[in-house]
């Protein structure tokens, strides 16, 4: 498997994901990980999840940056992990493109409830996993 | 939820999960993912998991060993994020306490592989997630 097709087969994980791991810097240095809805992509290199304002995800965002995104198939034994850096975003433009329906269960104050951000994923290098890993630089 | 309802909801998470995914402390301060079968536990204290001593894992593990194990439940909403240290160990009880039919494919050399470790997470916090998240201390 050569870069390009770790990118074409993590591209279509991505396609098929229902949730993805969101992997920040947490407490003391410890990392951590919670599973988050499967929202919103352009190629590898930009991510769009959505989040509670008042999580503790968004608090250790506000402190360090960076983060990384996983999507498995636990079937197939695939993995994609995307590393890079994580922007906070309360624009409505960001939360309409990212609203569905639904969504009042996490934001009831809809659209421009405070406590609803975007959080979008600037990935600078990846990782593809099936059987064997290659690793590959995102322009 | 309470705390003993959230740990007890937990441990079957565990129970139930095929994987659960590592977290790492990467290069450059990067927060790092990998899927990994679910192996071995005992309670919530104490997670083993199995992987290849010249893996990317191992070496990050090296250099820092803090760490967290995330199990999901995608179609039901649920997470279990169990946050510690983790010793690698390369002992023969420990490699044969997680040896499993089939290993072979990723431990060409059997129990003996130098190539196999073990992972062993002692876990000192952890947080379930349903409808809600519920934060935990682990004795």
């Amino acid at each position: 498997m050569d870069k390009q097709e770790a990118m074409t087969n993590g591209l279509q994980l991505i396609e098929k994901s229902k949730i993805c791991l969101l992997g920040t810097n947490g407490e003391d240095g410890f990392p951590n990980i919670k599973a988050m809805l499967n929202m919103k992509h352009e190629g590898l290199h930009k991510i769009w999840l959505s989040t509670n304002t008042s999580s503790r995800r968004v608090q250790q965002l506000k402190k360090d940056n960076r983060a990384c995104v996983y999507y498995v198939d636990e079937v197939n034994f695939k993995g994609l992990m995307l590393v890079g850096t994580i922007k906070i975003l309360q624009d409505i433009e960001s939360k309409k493109m990212l609203w569905f329906d639904g969504a009042e269960k996490y934001y009831p104050l809809g659209i421009e409830d405070p406590d609803y951000s975007v959080l979008c994923l600037t990935a600078i290098w990846g990782n593809y996993y099936h059987a064997g890993n290659v690793t590959f630089k995102i322009e």
